[in-house]
């Protein structure tokens, strides 16, 4: 069995490989782009840490991690273009390198491309691998709508935000592990279990980087906390305090939320001081901690050899105190 | 066998059937907006034909019939946003009736919906439906990506044109007639001049749009001829024109296409002017039949009974006359 520190460098070296390198250059050169720009490889360990979970070997789910890899940079360009995000990862992002058009057809190309790379797995596991791969892709697509959504929309309750990041986030991530599974001809029952491990642990995962972005340590995740804050952004955090708020702290807190102008930090450190008259902080470590608990007891019920859990288990641990 | 004026009525009736009704509403209404424009339901009515070529029963071709017919229509719904196109079939399309966001979203989701119809044929069949697809929807993305490019490129040979037709149009009316060949269990050789006959076929069908935009019967087509001189696309017959053309004919070309304002009718009569001392109509049409000659030439080699072979072989007859 490997680490994910293995499988990110076998991705990383893999996609590399791929000939993206085909005519018209406008569409292959914003892919070969997109692929370069690097990140955890997370998907596709996960793809191949499910193979080996069931004693299947990583080399016949490498395929379809690279399919998950290169899906999940699709989604990434066009919800680039969508949020009109003009950088990714330190670089700029496609469509501000080239243009929105060239952003939408290389998308599309490379969402191809994925499918291609799913379809390369054994013919007796192709049809439930292509399905869960399509029904995932559905769940992303209605996730990301659903966000953009709840952008313009006034009210929008803790749990419709759950809901979206479960099918915006979550739902990759849980399809990740279940494709391993299948792909080493796992029970059914235990490749449902592993895929409730992945959603679990998939909005727990969220729900901690929204935690990180206010209560972080500046100097471990080298970036300054409260950016949502600032941007107003509709996370968990701020959604409880709109629910459990009243009175003067949800007042205080509408009135920053409308406030046109303002000092970033007397901003953040004002919420801040809201969030903790109302314990949001402890309310959204609860539900973290209630997610990855159900996402641990799902885990459990996979029927193999304790020994072999031992690599998901420490990554998704270390996932949630954000070490890798 | 069936006509296709039967397989487009069937098709009608089953795309209403196919469950868009899902949440959240902004991504799935601009999808069964776009599936209830119309159209002539061409490229399902291909696979079932297809299908029917070689005795297979058309009813195990529908899924992959509605599923060619989503992909084509999620390609028209990236395409008009990425033409900035205002209206289709005589409807707003779905960025100008919505936004560019919803567009793209409801696209992507579009494209994974027509995978899951795709993926509703028969085990053995089951990779070779796909692959075709794949390496299909890569052409027609491809084809889009050279006609963007051919929009602002100076100088495009006549061949250059034939080649982006080739992928953005041509491919998936050949692919369509493949995959109905595929479901039928027809024989490989068999099932590659078929495709051959559609790509061979859907080049001819595109020369003669250039040529009808210029050359049809006004009152028979319902439009105003020239629109392609008027807004100078490169057509092959502008390009025929622009590689044959030399001193006067060629200066004055170069001078109605760099004019910014004119009168329409003068500049569609001055233009249709110099294509006639360049033969530009008869070499078109020379050229489609050439296409067309290659196509049914391939159709000949076909090995089925030639009274199989009536309906497909007047479709086409009647697409080139543009009587269907």
């Amino acid at each position: 069995m490997h680490e994910p520190g293995f499988f990110q460098q076998l991705v990383e070296a893999e996609l590399k490989k791929i000939p993206f390198n085909f005519s018209p250059a406008e569409l292959y050169e914003p892919i070969r782009y997109m692929l370069s720009l690097g990140g955890k490889r997370m998907r596709p360990s996960l793809v191949m840490m499910g193979t080996e979970l069931f004693g299947g070997d990583y080399r016949e789910a490498l395929t379809p991690a690279l399919g998950i890899e290169v899906f999940h940079n699709f989604t990434l360009l066009h919800d680039d273009l969508m949020d009109k995000a003009p950088v990714r990862r330190s670089q700029q992002t496609v469509h501000t390198k080239w243009n929105p058009d060239i952003a939408i057809l290389s998308g599309d190309t490379m969402f191809v491309k994925s499918c291609e790379l799913m379809m390369q797995v054994n013919d007796d596991v192709l049809r439930d691998v292509m399905n869960l791969f399509h029904h995932t892709a559905i769940e992303v697509c209605e996730g990301q709508q659903f966000d953009m959504n709840y952008e313009t929309k006034e009210t929008i309750s803790a749990e419709e935000y759950i809901q979206m990041i479960s099918l915006k986030t979550a739902a990759l991530l849980a399809a990740s592990l279940k494709t391993g599974a299948l792909v080493a001809h796992a029970d059914e029952v235990d490749a449902n279990h592993l895929h409730e491990f992945g959603k679990k642990t998939g909005i727990a995962f969220q729900l901690h980087d929204d935690i990180l972005d206010l209560y972080g340590d500046e100097q471990k995740f080298g970036k300054q906390t409260g950016g949502d804050i600032i941007s107003n952004k509709k996370t968990f955090l701020l959604l409880s305090a709109l629910e459990t708020a009243k009175g003067n702290d949800l007042n205080e807190l509408k009135r920053w939320l409308a406030m046109k102008e303002f000092n970033p930090s007397e901003k953040v450190n004002s919420v801040k001081e809201i969030f903790s008259h109302l314990n949001i902080r402890e309310a959204s470590e609860e539900k973290m901690d209630g997610f990855f608990q159900e996402a641990l007891a799902a885990f459990d019920q996979v029927r193999v050899p304790r020994e072999m859990k031992i690599p998901l288990k420490t990554f998704a641990e270390k996932l949630m105190v954000r070490e890798v």
